[in-house]
Parts: structure tokens; C-alpha cells; sequence
């Protein structure tokens, strides 16, 4: 593991995307998410991920500079294009139309199309919840990374699933995973530091359950967590973000192009201050169970990101050798060479 | 197990509600709600109910001649009052708002509050799906029945979601699951048959796991599914049902007063036939995957509820000699004598 702080992450992430190309608008707003990934605690969504979209963006299935724009749209829902921005972008976009329809009328769904990676889906919903509206946001595809309950070849992506609520004084409420029983990005965390996955979260090639991480990148599968239920997730993810949104019909490039986004006024029904203090009291009951055997507390969605994050500012960031010589190998593909760490 | 007829259970299950006080509307949309749910084989919500509704409108807690009334609205959102009314009458008028305001608007939030057990949720997302909206539907609270992740005391009820998505030719989708590992319902049922629950699913009073369904009634509690993902959801649940909606305000008699509703037409977007036509061609895909050891085929969501329907409608709805025992019981408490069967 090297340590950099979050600073000299996020510069060595600028240089490298402003090197392909990308503006210095683009360039921060998808940087800002690479790191808050990182600092998070979600590493399979942080500077991981700078050598895939740096090839992505050499070959053309990346728009760094294209702005997203609006297909339709009516006062409780739109559809975007994301026109193969930055995921990043699109989705930043997406969700700011949503929050803004949301306030106005109450609720709104905006789909977005045509949208690249679009990066740890938490960010959204957080982004809802600091503004008072509760969120919904998933993307999910027919791909081949995971298996449906029942089955012994892919049929899905990871189609993760992320929910956001404001909470008063405690951290807000950020729910956010994926429908597999491990995300493809911890895989590759896994392998890039050569440690096993838990089991029950992957079968080889031939359906066999395996821990070891290469399996996956060697024609395996994930399997879904929590069985028929998190295979119905999947499935539900689809449905949303590829076939209600007709993304599903758009997918020249690339099979994450559609994403399904929700979002809820909190004062829909009610004061909003009266449903974040509610909120906080139902949080601190959770909260108030006594731990079991090998936890030191209960910790309610959100707590953990927020806690990572606070102790990540301070200590550092750690990225694993495997990673980051990746990133040195990508750096150096558009011209950039990184200091020696 | 006792086999009756789909009808002879609605004949029975009518006599002893409308014995009971119920007028013929509410006791045929509550009834025919059981007798589906027997049918679609979620016994945990069928028949074996009717003993808790008769003790509960004994005692007060169900009006069953209650109609629901509309606290608040906006074009894209109710807030409904059950009035202490059949939960499944609440819920019926709920839904039934939510699909009229999603067709009109495209999308609709609705509250339920003051509403009873509102039963299979499934049965809302269906209804919305067979007129084209995509639904979800949630009802959680703060309970004894289900730990919380890291925990060893229930914060939880059994906290259900469902949701729906119109789909063509095929049976619509409809998934529904309890995010504890098991529903309560499903605890009942396995102590009327005398069978062990699966592994996983159950921490007696002392949080030691078992298998034994009567450690459930003895102060014992369900375990999340999934992990953290469950107790997530079951997390979500509360905030949407409860806090959003107010419901948490309104506890006055029963903590399961509180339900979220969302609907969405199908046709938000594109044209719906296209939509129904797409989520046709993914559910195809995902039934195309080889089965698993095991298995004799993948199912899809939606897909195990409408065989079991099919065949129990030609076969018969089993029903546990204890079941039978305790509704002859309740009969026999509001002045209905049932024949031996």
C-alpha cells in the first residue's frame, strides 16, 4: 500500500484527465467523485478507476467535453442525454434536475441515457439528502458479471441500487450497493491486492464457487446476494434504468448507458425539520441495540462512509502498488509522468 | 394439511367477517385478498390471518366498516387516512389513488397512515402493474421482530417491499420479500407444520442462532437478509413508511400504520407497448440462463406466484390442521360454527 493524501490524489487525477484532453470543469467535478470514493472507503470507485476511463476516452467512447442535455422533460420527470459525457457528469447532471423538480413539485424520476460509468452511485443520493429530498438512484444492466438466483451463467451487471435520506443532526442516510453479493469494482480491489473474496459471492468459469478474485477476470460470475432477492433486485434495476427509460434502445457504445433516478421532496407530507428530527430518532433507536458477538456497535447506512472519510483527511488515502502503477502506466499513455512516491 | 377449494375458503373466510360486522364490500376486497395470497402460495398471509383480524376487531383496533379518507393531495401525491379501516382496504384505496395520479401525472408518492396489516404487499404492485404502472410498495416499522445488522436485539418488523413493472406477454413482474431472512408469517406457518425455519434466519431471546420456529414466540428475533444490505433496506423501509408520511406521529394504537407507495407509469418516457415489449425481451434473456444444480429452470419475479396459482386453483389450497383448529376458533368466537371437513 503507498499513502497519499486526498490533495495529491486529486492533483495527480486533474493533471492526468486534463492531459486527455478533458476541460477543467469536467476534469473537477469527475475528480471530486474519484476522491470522494476514496475517502469513502470505496476504492473500487476511486482512482481505480483513472486507466479505464483514460481508455475509454482514447478510444472515443468518452466525450470528455460533451455536455449533457435534455431529451423531454415534464414538470415531474425528464429524460437526459448524457451525449457520453463523463458518467460522472451526467448523472451529477441527472440528479440535479431531479432535486430541483423534486422541490417544486413534490417527486420527480429522470432517466438518463447514453451515460458512461457513471461512478459510486452514493454520491447521488447523498447529494439529494444534503438538500432535503430523498433519492433513489440504480443502473443496471443485461450483462454477464453476475448470475440470476438459480442459474450458472451471467445475465447481469453488479446493478447497484442507492437510496439517500436527510437526517437531521446525524449523518444522513446513504444506502448504496450492489445487487451482486460483491461489487466488480471489490474484485478488482481484491485481486490488485492479492487477497481472497469472501465465499458464496463468486462461481469460476465451469459454476463452481471459488474465493480467488482472478476467477472472475477468468470468464466467472458473481452471484447475487441474498438469492432470489437480490436476483429480483437486479432484475428490478434493469427494468428502471435500461426499459422504463428506453436505454435499453440506445446502447451503440456500451451497455451502462441507463440510469433510473427518484427523488422525494422530504417535506412532501409534512415539515421537513419535523421528518429529519423523526428520522434522527428512529436512527438513534437502531442505533440504541446492543452489539453482537465481534461488532463494537450498530452502525446505520452512511455511518461508516462518513467515519472512513474523517479518518482518511488525516491519515491518508491508501492505494495498493498494483493500482497505482496502473495509474503511472495511464498517466504516461497521455504524456503525464508521475513522481516517484 | 387439509385441502379446500379456492372457493370454500372465500365461502368460510366471508361468513366469519361478515359475522364479525363487516359490510359485503370491505369483507369481499379483504377476503379475496386472502384467498389470492393462498393462492399465489404465501399461506403467511392468507387464511391463517383471519384469527389476529377477528381478535383485532374484537377488540377494536380494525373498524371494519371504516372507509379511508384523503388528509392532504397535490396533483403527484396523497396522504391517505386509513381510519383504522381492514389494512387491505386502506391499501387498496391507496394504490388505486397512486395509479389514477401516476396515469394522469406520470409519477405519484403516496402516504397510508392509521391503517391496519395491510397483508401481501404484492397484491398492490400487481394491481398496478396489470393497468401499466410501475409501483413500489413498502411498510416498515420499529419493532422486536428483526435484529439490525451488528445487532443483537430486534429494532425491526419484518419490514416488506414490493414492487411491480408491467411486462408484456409474460406474467407481470412481481417481486416481494420481507428484508428479514425470513417474513414472520413464514415463522407461522413452519410452527403450524412443525418444521424447522432455514438456517440463518432466526436468534433466540439469548441471540444464539436456531432453527426451532418457537423460539421466534419466545423473545427471540429474525435476522436481516442479506447482511447489512437487508438491514439497509429494512432501515429504508421505516424512513419511507413511517417518517416521511408521518406515520411514526400517528402510533396511537399499532405500530403497522404506516405504508409509502410510489407509482410510475409505464409510459413516462416512450410509448408503453415498448416498454412492456423490452422488459418481455429482458425477462427473456434472464430466463435464458442454464439452471444451476438444483434448479430446473431460472425463474423471474413474479413467475413462481402464478404457477402456484394456476395449479392451486385446478388442486386446492392445503391448509395446516393447526391453522384450521385457530380459524374454526375465531369462527366460533363471533358465533359461526364451521362443518368437519
Amino acid at each position: 500500500m503507498i499513502q497519499f493524501t486526498a490533495d495529491e490524489l486529486r492533483d495527480t487525477a486533474t493533471r492526468i484527465f486534463r492531459a486527455a484532453g478533458a476541460d477543467p470543469e469536467p476534469t473537477a467535478i469527475l475528480v471530486n467523485h474519484l476522491i470522494d470514493a476514496n475517502l469513502a472507503g470505496h476504492d473500487s470507485h476511486g482512482v481505480i478507476r483513472i486507466p479505464a476511463y483514460i481508455q475509454a476516452i482514447l478510444r472515443g467512447q468518452i466525450q470528455p467535453n460533451a455536455r449533457p442535455s435534455i431529451i423531454q422533460e415534464t414538470p415531474v420527470s425528464a429524460l437526459v442525454d448524457g451525449n457520453w459525457a463523463f458518467g460522472q457528469i451526467s448523472a451529477r447532471y441527472g440528479i440535479d434536475v431531479a432535486i430541483a423538480k423534486a422541490k417544486a413539485q413534490g417527486v420527480a424520476v429522470v432517466g438518463v441515457v447514453r451515460c458512461n460509468h457513471i461512478g459510486r452511485l452514493g454520491t447521488y443520493s447523498t447529494l439529494a439528502a444534503k438538500q432535503g429530498v430523498v433519492a433513489m438512484v440504480t443502473i443496471g444492466s443485461i450483462g454477464n458479471s453476475t448470475a440470476p438466483f438459480g442459474g450458472r451463467k451471467g445475465a447481469f451487471g453488479t446493478n447497484p441500487f442507492s437510496f439517500g435520506f436527510p437526517a437531521g443532526d446525524r449523518p444522513d442516510v446513504m444506502v448504496d450497493f450492489a445487487t451482486s453479493a460483491i461489487a466488480g469494482g471489490k474484485v478488482q480491489v481484491a485481486r490488485a491486492k492479492h487477497e481472497p473474496v469472501p465465499p458464496g459471492s463468486l462461481l469460476d468459469k465451469n459454476g463452481q464457487p471459488t474465493t480467488d478474485p482472478n476467477a472472475y477476470f477468468d470468464g466467472g460470475m458473481l452471484l447475487p446476494f441474498g438469492g432470489h432477492k437480490g436476483s429480483a433486485l437486479a432484475t428490478l434495476s434493469v427494468l428502471l434504468s435500461h426499459v422504463l427509460t428506453g436505454a435499453y434502445n440506445f446502447t451503440d457504445k456500451t451497455s451502462l448507458t441507463g440510469t433510473f433516478m427518484l427523488a422525494i421532496d422530504a417535506g412532501l407530507f409534512r415539515d421537513r425539520a419535523a421528518v429529519e428530527a423523526d428520522a434522527d430518532r428512529v436512527l438513534g433507536k437502531i442505533k440504541d441495540v446492543p452489539p453482537a458477538p465481534g461488532f463494537d456497535e450498530v452502525l446505520v447506512p452512511g455511518e461508516p462512509e462518513v467515519r472512513t472519510a474523517e479518518r482518511r483527511l488525516k491519515e491518508g488515502i491508501p492505494v495498493a502498488e498494483d493500482t497505482w502503477a496502473e495509474i503511472v502506466a495511464a498517466a504516461q499513455s497521455v504524456g503525464v509522468t508521475l513522481e516517484k512516491k
